[in-house]
């Protein structure tokens, strides 16, 4: 495993988490990322027309130079007006005094109930114990700080070869819980010790989001709160165009990595399911596909039944808004096919439930009427999901 | 309680349902609709792109004079390629031979299982007692055979007056099981005695349908199969215009009274919730919002565990598409006001939960933008409802 580090394995940037009572007593839910030196930075946010505080202003700030990022977690700072957006201001502000430099330089991210305004001052009081436990090694501790119903943190790390030497890219995310179609928090934060110019940042860092962590949540990023943060101290000597692609592919590892451990601990979870769609008539028609069988109700209840039932698929294909024509139409589990180009195969139904018993499986979708293609990552629903949501803000 | 005869209440029709063994012995599964004159048929049906071979058939053939409707559940033949096709028309043709009339004046509609072809030697050979039992006394028996998961059979009916005296209007639905997001098969037949010409019958039923059946399932009618008909012995002397208003008032309380029938016996729902929207910029606005707030699966939890997270409902409101300014948005549970132009209400969490306590809940969200408004109706998720879904063609 190259994932053992997490952030800390990425050099130049400091950590801290601090329990400061936000929701609850005794829980870490405050936690700071410090860089050593400025940073540029990347950010891909909700596109929710309702959204927190924490995003607002991060969107702001997200091209200034960056220093720090202050997450909380058990409050998202959502729905909360003008009082919380100002506490989120005095927040960063108060962070920044405490690490002597400009409150402009702190992004701010959030995570919990909505509605709720944050307690302020317990913050502030915290925001001390925080910067003066910041450590190299605490990388691990902001990864549990961030999380709310997932069961396990959720870190990776990679390296790559640049004309420069080696480099490291390391990540955090906390789940979505349930990959949901409706409000699924995700909260990723990157880090690099390689220097990547702002604009190659941006272009490389938006491509890979929207192959990994938008492929995992149905119409992308609808929660209120939504926010992947990357940060690179880039402000000299930045990577040459040559290298970019090494750092292409290891970040798009991480945030492949992430995007599966969020699934894997999806709310009740069983089972991972790859839906995989290929031969539509464009990209975009694979992805409309891709997302509207991952998102299926009854896709998702039939997968923890392990219920062979694919015309709930083949519903779903129908109405994603795709081109489809039922007469080029096959579909697969694992590599049993169960409708070939339309018709109806006889697989044994003892077959189709064993290929879909493992912890993983593959939903392969072939259109047959192009070369467009997508994979969605998707889980089951469970009783478990429902008794979590039911009783979430209890 | 006038809805005591369903579609027995109507004169010139005559119904019939056996157990063909179609897929379970010993069930009612196939059932006949016979008018007695010639009649005019208006049709709403899914817009699916894989849907169901008698969706295919009747679509083609509901501008026909038509005299019966032939239904069949526990398969939907549906996703059966040319082979599905051809045994929707063999059956109309036998029903359409054993009754003596036109092959092309008889409808169909099926519900169940994807993907597996109708027994159709088994359904033939059912025809003649299905064609000899034909009584107008049976159309409880129709009600029945059409369910599904549903656990009561959904019928009603109303008496309107006219210029030319009193007419009735009926109608029988087999409920979408849970409103899904994804599929949810409505079946719905609705007959009157009034004749209503094609050119009104056509505008008026789509008129109530977008604002009844259309407001209980997500984007409207998804399921491969969804099929909703309504026939009129309409071929001469058709009602004036003015008595239109009152056959309009009839039909769109027999829709509503049939939609709220639907979501009570939703698959393991314990809940009914009016989402009604107003202040929107547009009426389509309204029903965005009120559409992806039904529809959203957190929200649907929440009801389950009355728990008052009212900001899973802002956050639907914020992703739905429509115009939404957080600082004009308020939400009410019953009558209380738990947002307020963006500021939320200290409304004690008890309070909120007693509001939501009842077998039926109101959820108000005013836009404070215009004057669109729309109300959907929906149902809570529970631990049922998975139980249901994971096991449905087990």
């Amino acid at each position: 495993m190259n994932n053992g580090k997490g952030l800390s394995a990425v050099r130049g940037f400091r950590f801290s988490a601090v329990a400061a009572g936000i929701r609850y007593e005794n829980r870490l839910d405050l936690s700071l990322i410090a860089a050593d030196s400025d940073c540029v930075a990347a950010g891909a946010f909700t596109t929710n027309k309702i959204c927190a505080a924490p995003v607002k202003l991060s969107r702001q700030r997200i091209n200034n130079t960056i220093r720090g990022i202050v997450i909380n977690s058990t409050n998202a700072n959502a729905c909360t007006g003008e009082e919380g957006l100002r506490n989120a201001e005095i927040i960063t502000q108060s962070v920044a005094e405490a690490l002597g430099i400009s409150p402009s330089s702190v992004l701010a991210a959030s995570t919990g109930i909505i509605g709720v305004q944050l307690p302020r001052e317990k913050i502030i009081s915290a925001i001390p114990q925080l910067v003066s436990s910041l450590s190299h090694e605490n990388g691990h501790l902001v990864a549990r700080a961030i999380m709310t119903t997932d069961t396990v943190p959720k870190e990776t790390s990679k390296r790559f070869h640049t004309s420069r030497g080696e480099f490291t890219i390391a990540g955090i995310a906390k789940g979505a819980g349930m990959i949901a179609p409706n409000m699924a928090t995700l909260l990723a934060f990157l880090l690099t010790d390689a220097p990547v110019a702002k604009k190659d940042l941006d272009e490389i860092f938006y491509r890979n989001v929207d192959k990994t962590f938008n492929a995992i949540t149905i119409d992308g990023d609808m929660s209120t709160n939504d926010t992947a943060i990357i940060l690179s101290p880039a402000f000299e000597q930045t990577l040459p165009q040559n290298d970019l692609a090494n750092f292409e592919e290891a970040l798009h590892a991480v945030l492949s990595e992430l995007s599966e451990k969020i699934i894997k601990d999806a709310e009740g979870a069983t089972k991972l399911a790859r839906i995989r769609v290929i031969g539509a008539r464009t990209g975009e028609d694979a992805q409309k596909i891709a997302r509207a069988v991952a998102n299926s109700l009854l896709v998702k209840t039939a997968l923890f039944g392990m219920d062979p039932n694919w015309g709930r698929i083949a519903c779903a294909a129908g109405y994603s808004g795709a081109e489809i024509d039922e007469k080029h139409l096959s579909i697969y589990f694992e590599n049993l096919c169960v409708l070939r180009n339309g018709v109806p195969q006889n697989v044994p139904r003892d077959d189709i439930q064993k290929a879909m018993s493992g912890p993983e499986v593959l939903i392969l979708i072939d259109v047959g009427l192009g070369k467009g293609e997508f994979q969605f990552l998707t889980s089951d629903i469970s009783y478990e999901y429902v008794k979590i949501n039911a009783e979430y803000s209890t």
